[in-house]
């Protein structure tokens, strides 16, 4: 039977393909955030309401109702904005989750609380694959900004018994990402630009914005006083090199990915999810990586070539 | 040579100390934060000029002019507050802090941050003495915040190479603090009331609020991109039971202090500073504990009884 769920941040990348992903499954999906949009497009995106709005106590309390959970996926979601305008990040990313936590505690205690929090926390870490009780040892704003969050997360599961999970995701990626890895080199492509930062080396764990988006929903399930946190990965890990070769073969581009060598402000080296924390909640990735970089590609020629 | 210091909170306990200790040094310090005060007082405490206001980074940008360093003593200063109010809490400990080094990153890159942060980042220690090196695992919500802010400021040391450093604070007591354990003890006994929560075996390390001062004038020398953090104790750790007695017999009250059994929430059992870290500053504190309960109560009786 359908619950109420509000997503937060429900105009955003992560956030929309959660609310459809809830909205298929029966709920009432209620978003709040920021995001200028019509009416069709968040009903599409499987939306009852959108509130347009910062992600405020006082906001909540006015448009949230009681609902059963909620899925916190306002906040930054880009390590250069991060250093750009840390404090801006920092109101995004911690104090929303602030004023989430204390609409919880003080209106409605039963709703549980999951946050994507990201793989970011980690750092450089030591062991490969990552597991969740690897040192949370940040190396970007974004990387702490979220780990605070996660303390809130977890100081309110243990001071006031809210119900809560964290989901550490990491490389999320789909049709409709304006940033990141596959955008940024589809449009070096289309330009003739061949050169990349960092050396090709580095190691990501895919995972498609479906599947982060389903492993969300199943955190709701899971939320507890004890607020499991779980790596959200494929648990496989691909080169950056590799992605790229990819993409140049299915857009039978000219020339062939360089790199400087050069490695960007916060970026950690290799990133593979352990991934015994999820599949212990029963949930499984169902995207291989090469054919979710096909179909980016395919919505990417679509919209820009 | 005096120079302009910024101190955040001056009208706290803990800000109108250093306000005072720096003054006496010669520096020209200035005050910003919450609370009413006459002139004179603000003067008495050693500052120059106090500005009511809170602490945000367009106040900063209005007022605090260009200072060498800034002492941000403005914030929380009470774990059961953190729990009545826990996002009253975090927008005094964290957003305040947020805005300081954004004050400093955008205005001000040469200005030195000192931030008091709290034994509590450690919660329930395992090994006594406390290391710096030891796991931060708060068990309050004032430590988490603790937490967040110190997380913040070393992540701009890093990121952008503030100037910074940190002094965890362990139980800085003195004439004036009118909350805690001193405070709670004069007015229980001059209520004839001898029962306090706890064993009495919490053992404590206590620190004079001059000594913490001198501590953190001391730090803003110290103050550098690697962002140094420091405990600020006296290395000796004292029973509850053991300062109730001595209050006891300087009050020569009626009754013996007993003890509930049962431990206050967040109140961690065990805590005595590592004092390596501000010994190798050159610093050292001055008052022993039962002297600084001594002049406490001389204070207590003259106001209060």
């Amino acid at each position: 039977m359908g619950r109420t769920i509000v997503v937060t941040g429900a105009y955003g990348f992560l956030g929309r393909h959660v609310a459809r992903c809830l909205s298929k499954q029966g709920h009432i999906v209620l978003g709040i955030g920021h995001g200028e949009w019509l009416q069709e497009d968040w009903k599409f995106w499987g939306l009852s309401e959108w509130k347009r709005s910062d992600v405020t106590l006082q906001a909540l309390k006015q448009y949230a109702g009681e609902p059963s959970a909620i899925v916190h996926c306002a906040g930054s979601g880009s390590v250069p904005f991060s250093i750009q305008d840390p404090l801006a990040d920092f109101e995004r990313t911690v104090e929303t989750t602030a004023h989430v936590l204390e609409y919880v505690r003080t209106s409605a205690p039963s709703c549980r609380i999951v946050y994507p929090s990201s793989a970011s926390v980690y750092g450089n870490a030591e062991t490969i694959p990552i597991r969740e009780v690897c040192p949370t040892v940040p190396i970007s704003q974004y990387g702490t900004h979220k780990l605070m969050a996660e303390q809130m997360v977890t100081s309110y599961s243990r001071q006031f018994g809210t119900s809560a999970a964290i989901v550490r995701l990491f490389s999320v990626y789909g049709c409709g990402l304006r940033k990141q890895l596959l955008w940024d080199a589809c449009r070096k492509f289309s330009n003739n630009d061949y050169v990349f930062t960092g050396t090709g080396n580095e190691v990501r764990d895919l995972l498609h914005v479906e599947d982060a988006a389903t492993l969300l929903m199943t955190a709701t399930e899971h939320a507890s006083p004890t607020c499991p946190t779980v790596n959200g990965g494929s648990g496989h890990g691909v080169t950056v090199r590799d992605v790229l070769l990819h993409l140049t073969s299915i857009l039978q581009t000219k020339g062939v990915p360089t790199f400087s060598g050069t490695q960007r402000t916060g970026d950690p080296t290799r990133y593979i999810a352990d991934t015994q924390g999820s599949k212990a909640w029963g949930w499984l990735p169902t995207r291989q990586w090469a054919e979710g970089v096909e179909e980016y590609v395919t919505w990417w020629k679509r919209n820009f070539l």
